[in-house]
């Protein structure tokens, strides 16, 4: 997407041919700063400490990440110490371990000189496929927003979309996945406007997402989280679309906490809820969302406010001393859920859903469930 | 309550016989200020920017704001100016009105000389019945939480109690609302435990809340407000209890932006929902919750942090230029609530809960409905 005048994705190799560069979120909204990864350590760290975030963008920094380590050691040793570092970074998002299992099936019966080589490929492979299923899912969204449209446009206000966390480009290689579909929107004429909120405690939402809008000049209003469910009862909202970390089989979802909440307002008003779900992020191994694991991170995220414009650091929220409790994440039960968008259309978010839409895995998780 | 070794009450009148004190709430937890209002203007102030703030606070505020006015001009002029002026300072909160209302009742028939001192005396009079009533909503919710103790006592764990934004001692004159029961339970020798929810965007939560209960030592544990529903879905949280700003004759609750989400995900995880109501906070003119006016407060309470550590002003989080809409409340529907806490018993969230409990109003509310 755009960044001023200037096409970017998330990630891209560098021109030096050693080496990746990323955007550093940690640094959005105040700065806009370039970081460059040279090793397994480099992406592993900028996993662990957020300068990239966002599950598809995750597994596909993995994968770059493996390739970094084969340049320095392409022995099978090496390879298999590089996944499990990378996939010890943070164990909620699904795509992180899809990506490095779906690498080392690729590598299986490479020879050691040329694993590097391959794993670049795979690498680039990997983040060209992300940005095809984002188009995708953002062509089927544009569908649902049209048929949105015809009725708010009589009523003469803009289409409303409610969003949260950042599911944008900046999650995903390029486009995103639950904006994906508003930026087509936008750009088809669509007179769209985004509720985005704040996403604590590490406001990608006001962070991220904002900044990502306004560069794309869609029309925004900011929030804080507490007020998404007010805003369904004024009838403010017409759909709230959000990604997802998992997925399960069944259609549970795991998303930034608070979409639980956000889900559950969208219900009790009767507006439409869905999850924009590149299959990548589907875990065809779980069936009950109640089995994924969930994140627990540092009690300063909570206890503080990670100010970024560079001249501060983290501002006290809670008082000196107070213990906080910080989960990632949390499940929306598929009951809640209107539908999954997905790369290959959108299906009722259950197993028989997915399955008429992924055949190949619907089998297979079938039988894995009968085990 | 205890600040200290010292007991403070949240309000009282300075010992010059001339002005009142407050402790102004702007400034905790990072600093502990007493504040002096002087004249209408000081108390006008102190309620709109929040220096005081809790319904029942802001009620026994305006009380003595009118004494402030009176000393000042005891004409029937200035009285209906003072009113005025009292009232238009925050629009959701009924105890303003009320407080009022009764305060022009009370003066009706007292000759101007008079009237000042009556003023004093009778603002005096609500605070005191402030106190009173919400030792009383202690008592009917201890004998609730003792209910819960017995079983989770066989679980060794302790009694979980989730709030939001503040209704502890800091919003009341002395002792809260939604707290109170809180105290009482940590004072009878019960294992209690309180989920703090930061509360965005005044963060009332982890500035007031936090602080109030390590003054009390009473063990909390803080979160960001988006994670209340993932707590209850853990089954980590045995009941909510939660203050309002104005209640409906028939059981709808306008309280801080954020308890409507909250109600929701307690309906969803059987989790029981209280509000602590006291009957100051009562609109008996109003049925239906729709009505009740929502406060829209400065968007920079949104797009900022307001950092009160005396160092910094307040911190950006969404990127500068972003619009944002700020609602100060929102309404729970009556059919959330598990029951009302009031001064004089639990209730369900009906007209005929209350009535039972208020029949002298009960009776009203009935006729001017029927009007």
């Amino acid at each position: 997407m755009m960044v001023g005048a200037r096409h970017y994705q998330s990630i891209w190799p560098a021109d030096d041919g050693a080496s990746v560069e990323i955007i550093d979120q940690t640094k959005l909204p105040h700065a806009f700063v370039v970081a460059k990864l040279r090793t397994l350590t480099d992406a592993a760290s900028a996993i662990r400490d957020m300068l990239v975030r966002g599950a598809p963008l995750i597994g596909v920094t993995a994968a770059y990440g493996v390739w970094l380590a084969l340049r320095q050691d392409p022995s099978a040793v090496a390879l298999g110490r590089a996944c499990e570092v990378l996939e010890a970074t943070r164990p909620t998002a699904i795509n992180l371990r899809t990506s490095l299992s779906r690498m080392k099936a690729r590598l299986a019966d490479v020879p050691e000189p040329g694993r590097a080589g391959v794993a670049y490929a795979f690498a680039a492979e990997l983040a060209d496929e992300d940005v095809v299923q984002n188009r995708a899912i953002g062509g089927y969204g544009l569908s649902l927003l049209r048929n949105m449209e015809a009725s708010r446009r009589q009523q003469g206000r803009p289409l409303q979309v409610m969003t949260h966390c950042n599911a944008g480009w900046l999650a995903t290689v390029d486009f995103g996945t639950a904006l994906a579909p508003v930026y087509l929107a936008h750009e088809a004429g669509i007179d769209v406007h985004v509720w985005v909120s704040e996403t604590r405690p590490r406001n990608q939402g006001a962070f991220l997402t904002a900044w990502e809008l306004a560069q794309q000049g869609v029309p925004h209003t900011g929030l804080v989280d507490n007020a998404a469910g007010h805003l369904m009862q004024r009838g403010d909202v017409d759909v709230v679309i959000v990604g997802t970390d998992r997925t399960t089989a069944s259609g549970d979802v795991a998303n930034k906490i608070g979409t639980y909440m956000k889900a559950l307002a969208a219900r009790d008003c009767g507006v439409p809820f869905y999850v924009a779900v590149p299959s990548s992020s589907i875990d065809w191994t779980l069936g009950d969302g109640r089995a994924i694991p969930i994140e627990e991170r540092d009690s300063m995220e909570v206890t503080h406010l990670l100010a970024q414009d560079g001249h501060i650091g983290p501002v006290q929220v809670f008082p000196r001393g107070t213990k906080a409790k910080n989960f990632g994440f949390d499940v929306t039960p598929a009951r809640l859920v209107t539908g999954l968008i997905t790369e290959r259309g959108v299906c009722e978010a259950t197993r028989e859903g997915l399955s008429s839409l992924f055949p190949e895995h619907g089998v297979r998780a079938r039988t894995e469930e009968r085990r």
